[in-house]
């Protein structure tokens, strides 16, 4: 028999996708062995507050997710993404590719921080109904400023990537910054419905990236699965109408 | 005659220190060979907005910093710094440290991001006199909870790294992630003098690191020199009294 590789841990709140479920979507394309700790292990949680409160050695994370692999903790989406994406050919070897990837996680994770603040633009710590005001203003700059500014760039992305013929953001293959692309397109189709269909025409590239990463055999297991959660009001994608644009039928009736 | 080695091309937007200072400081405590394009070259910003509208093959950044290492583009503070901090010894070789020091200058990123958006929590298109009110709230919840979050996580890194007994925030040496700390020190400094000031005695190593980093033979004659541009109102640390705590006078008098 071979040996058993310990299996990865990861470390997310419960009960929402949120900035885990990038790492979740790479470990599932990878056919990791993984543990998602706060959700699988009894007394997770309570063993996930232990590790943001310093009671064990090693890098102290500012906040979830985090994974531990071996003794090693690592944490920021971006950062744990590009330590396991070289473990499962999810990045190429280069390393001006691999600053490619990094550069492209890391605007997808500022388009990311940007989603959140449309319903919380003063406090995390706030409800959003006491945000109310300032999450209208925030988000009628998002979807008409933010989104087709980060979409179109994405676009160009991929029509550049003469690698891959434009199928893939960076080399020749998928790599974890597709698998984090689809999980944007989801989210934004989640929160923002009315303000990503108008969009969708004119990024043409990253709709038909999200539908090669929908139909990766791994990810359609996930999908279907109990480990992928629905996207709910607690997440980072929140679906509140008033934030949206106007859906079409409105528009119409308005000329 | 040795073979002069091409500098380094560091593209920002002049006038401010910004996000593009962390870069400088890196490159300066290196004492790299580097043009800082758009305030010295001719035509620079021109250059900059043409590598931005992707008239040139290579990684499309999104925004500035970035910077152009013979054909190689990168883009993303952080990930900039990762990419050349091995080429000056500014980081471990260990991968474990290394997956550290970026968790721990992507936590500074998010840091600086929440320091912009006290005075711009609406939008970065609008004036911060069109978001006053809810820069307000904001600066409010950042002063008494974010900024103290931040700070005392970053007193505990330094706590508990015992490989430099508490110097410096990675291994055993001075990182690019101990000049980034430095930066946001001085930063706050500037912009939230009151509210710092009232928490400097909690975060002595902090301070200590700081002053550590202002020691340095090169820093000193980088923040002597005429590169060193000052904190303005334009760039990310703004000093609005409206928005820091009030003074320690004024709390006397108050009571």
């Amino acid at each position: 028999m071979t040996k058993r590789a310990i299996p990865i841990e990861l470390y997310y709140w419960p009960g929402i996708q949120g900035r885990g479920e990038f790492v979740r979507l790479l470990l599932e394309d990878a056919g990791a062995a993984y543990v998602d700790v706060a959700r699988e292990r009894e007394n997770g949680l309570l063993a996930m507050m232990h590790l943001l409160e310093g009671e064990e050695s090693g890098a102290l994370p500012f906040a979830p997710p985090f994974v531990k692999v071996g003794k090693t903790i690592v944490s920021q989406t971006a950062n744990v993404l590009a330590f396991l994406a070289p473990r499962f050919g999810l990045v190429p070897d280069d390393e001006a590719l691999r600053a490619e990837a990094s550069q492209i996680q890391l605007t997808l994770a500022d388009f990311v921080d940007e989603v959140h603040d449309t319903h919380h633009p003063i406090a995390g710590s706030l409800y959003y109904e006491d945000q109310k005001g300032a999450a209208k203003r925030r988000a009628r700059d998002f979807v008409g400023e933010r989104m087709p500014k980060y979409l179109g760039w994405l676009e160009k992305v991929l029509a550049r990537n003469k690698r891959s013929s434009g199928q893939w953001l960076v080399g020749a293959d998928c790599t974890y910054v597709d698998l984090s692309a689809f999980q944007i397109v989801e989210g934004l189709r989640y929160a923002f419905p009315n303000a990503l269909a108008r969009l969708e025409p004119q990024i043409a590239r990253v709709v038909a990236l999200h539908d090669r990463v929908a139909e990766r055999p791994r990810i359609v297991a996930y999908l279907k699965s109990q480990r992928r959660q629905p996207f709910n009001q607690m997440g980072i994608f929140r679906h509140y109408p008033e934030l949206d644009a106007p859906s079409p039928r409105v528009r119409r009736t308005r000329r």
